[in-house]
């Protein structure tokens, strides 16, 4: 029995060091591990099998809403970042630059894109000639660069991958629209795929994307009560364009600026399923996304007919498109469990002698910790629907989390001990730059997302007019 | 009818000027176009979606041979380089270096990876403890840099994309084999998906990998006869595990270094592609990998029910599994034909009053340019098995020239006849570098792959004693 509980051990405990936690987390469950360079990972093959389910959903709907996938360079003249004056100033200090190549000293530095803007922006002005042209909708799978001092695996690191989709339009109302439906594509797959529920809305200016009109964010509630800007869609209006000469030949002659919008989701998404979901006994993730959605674990395994009887579900699961895992190894059943557990397995199925003889199968789900007798006929089916049922609970269980742990406050010291005790404060706000700084700096809290329809009657810093609801929180 | 013939002017002469052709094709088509900084390339959607296609079915083979993706980072210390000897020589004349982050020089220099052997030995030796964690076979699809002097649009960019397999193994034998099992992957994948017959075999010493122990290749012939390298894969014997202490304790106790393997493909594949199946009207692309492979074009579109028809007939074949495009501008048929053949769309489907009335279809090669009526119903199957034709009889064809055009040669003027007429060139070699130094510099031909199983005379420079046959060829 010993061995039964070595991996809760090790894993830090989630109410008393949340961030231990986290690092417990993804380390020993090999998500992730910390690259030679500091603040750059290794995504290992479990973290990376969840990103790759995450970009197949994502990529299924950019396609379906026309946007289709290139590749541009990861070098940009550090030049292109000084044509947008709010861009060169938000990104510069975070950029990794080439000096050297082949050798030689290069006549002009490069950057490591921290995002792609800029050069998207010069090649999208080569190819746009005509409104004919647009909307032109281009998206990448890529590398970025961010030379970030304080960095956390999957949250925060010098080096990450995303998604960045770039698009151009005729007019202010198609690209703003645009950016809207974008953001309610990454809304639907955030709830339907990771089961995380988001506030989606505007960002005040001062937290905006540099250089952008409007800023579209999606917040998530992590089991902290803290917020992570889960992916944003923004509405740069014509400033790249203007910046780059995209320009273009109008239905009714003359040249036009375009309109254009970016949007962006990253690895990040890793550390929001962990944080949603995960719980003392590790990661707990959406079938959707989980790399393994079943892990079968034979009782008695000696016993004759054992392994074959789990070999013959694993592949009915597998021929119904399940992924599953049948571990045939020599630890004892109690060790499994431990660690697919915490590996976060949505359900495993412990077979043995008298289940076989019965003609049933032991369903055990790692959210709720529900243990369900099956009939083995018709596994496939009863699985595929016991996962569905997960992934929906998940959905629901965050939801009712999240929405417990949303207050309202009419001052600065109510947003404090709203944030304090971890959860979202809602609060009316005049819309003055002074009074957004000053709740940072007494609460660490910041401005997250407008409450749109929301109304207050003041500000709770000046107590001036409430101009909007804002929802303020600790993020990361 | 001026029209009808505005792309093919604008593609020059295959056969006057294959560079020029090559260079117009890959522009003209979309499929790539040129970055703003010297050698990089932005691969635009036509061509990505073709990258896309390649990975689909590789990733596939990977993941049959029990290789995981995962992802390391971008940036290497430079120090790593020096770890293995011949690995700094190969590499250190090509790499972009990063000498300056976050607004400070950087304490070392990192270099952006040209290949990943020295972050991932490093990583390896830090998860592998004992032979229960062999074999690690891991693999990633990302972005590397190599700063090259000269450089062409998919065959040789300083930025490129690629997959980069690493594995290690309890014994030579493994390892070795497994590097050999992946060759077979790419020879079946090239042959079945990419429609283009390859040599394999191995590299000379002075063709090898730096640090390879062993490199094997696969070579393929374009149309101007030059060998394109399309794919290595290495074994590396104990050279990296040495170099970065990639030990593990033995089943026999006893700690020992393990034996590793890489392989990879490029986005060069796609000018592989283009090469050995394109023509005078431009791009010919083989089913498996086009990203659009029919195009319906109505005749007499205006006509009642035609357009309609033609939206039925594409939604039939979506349903299928096929990928096409109805194209119902307003451009002429003929505009039409031209375009579509340029971009190497595989069929192409006309389909006006008269056709529907007879419940027929016109279906035009773009291989052979051969018209085929067919039966309206059963479209889909029809169609699919038509794609199937083409598929298959690309590879015979590219096949059938690629024979007829390896020749033997028993001294220096024949090698330097042979490959100036545009042939593989197969001659005996003694086996040492003076003389392959020399075939290099009189010929401009280099050994491209070791003849296994033939035997000649002697050698075609020296005259001594032949230990070998080589295959000759002058290379992209």
């Amino acid at each position: 029995m010993a061995k039964e509980t070595q991996f809760v051990e090790q894993i830090a405990d989630i109410n008393a060091d949340f961030p231990q936690w986290y690092t417990d987390v993804v380390l020993k469950t090999k998500l992730v591990d910390y690259g030679p360079v500091k603040g750059t990972m290794v995504i290992r093959p479990y973290g990376y099998a969840i990103w790759e389910n995450i970009q197949k959903e994502l990529d299924a709907r950019f396609k379906q809403n026309g946007v289709q996938n290139a590749y541009f360079p990861l070098l940009i003249p550090m030049s292109y970042f000084t044509k947008e004056a709010e861009h060169v100033e938000g990104f510069a200090p975070e950029v990794a630059v080439v000096t050297h190549a082949g050798g030689e000293e290069l006549s002009e530095p490069l950057a490591i894109r921290p995002t792609s803007e800029t050069i998207i922006g010069t090649m999208m002005a080569k190819w746009v000639q005509s409104y004919r042209d647009l909307p032109l909708k281009v998206n990448q799978w890529c590398n970025v660069m961010r030379w970030e001092k304080t960095t956390r695996p999957f949250l925060r690191t010098s080096e990450f991958l995303w998604h960045e989709g770039h698009t151009a339009h005729v007019s202010d109302k198609e690209a703003e629209e645009f950016a809207l439906t974008m953001l309610g594509v990454y809304q639907e797959f955030m709830e339907n795929c990771l089961a995380i529920p988001v506030l989606t809305g505007r960002k005040t200016e001062k937290e905006r994307f540099a250089g952008a009109v409007a800023t579209y964010t999606m917040e998530a509630m992590m089991k902290d009560g803290k917020s992570l800007q889960s992916g944003t869609s923004h509405y740069m209006g014509q400033n790249f364009a203007k910046a780059f000469n995209l320009e273009y030949q109008g239905q009714e002659g003359g040249l036009q600026n375009a309109y254009t919008t970016s949007f962006g989701v990253s690895t990040r998404l890793i550390g929001a399923i962990i944080m949603t979901h995960g719980d003392e006994r590790g990661l707990v993730l959406p079938p959707v996304v989980a790399p393994t959605q079943v892990v079968i674990v034979p009782i008695a395994a000696r016993k004759g007919g054992v392994i074959e009887k789990c070999e013959e579900l694993k592949a009915e699961l597998e021929k119904a498109g399940v992924r599953v895992v049948l571990d045939a190894t020599d630890n004892s059943p109690g060790w499994k469990f431990n660690e697919w557990e915490m590996k976060g397995v949505p359900v495993r199925i412990e077979l043995g002698p008298r289940d076989i003889e019965n003609g049933k199968m032991l369903c055990a789900r790692r959210d709720t910790f529900e243990k369900i007798e099956m009939p083995l006929e018709n596994a496939a089916e009863s699985v595929k629907s016991l996962l569905a049922q997960v992934q929906g609970d998940l959905l629901s269980a965050a939801r009712a989390r999240r929405d417990s742990r949303i207050v309202y406050a009419d001052d600065m010291q109510g947003i404090l001990a709203g944030v304090e005790a971890g959860n979202f404060v809602k609060a009316g706000w005049c819309g003055c730059r002074a009074c957004e700084d000053k709740i940072k700096e007494e609460t660490a809290a910041t401005a997250r997302v407008f409450a749109e329809g929301e109304t207050a009657e003041k500000c709770a810093v000046c107590g001036e007019k409430a101009e909007h609801v804002i929802v303020y929180a600790r993020a990361y």
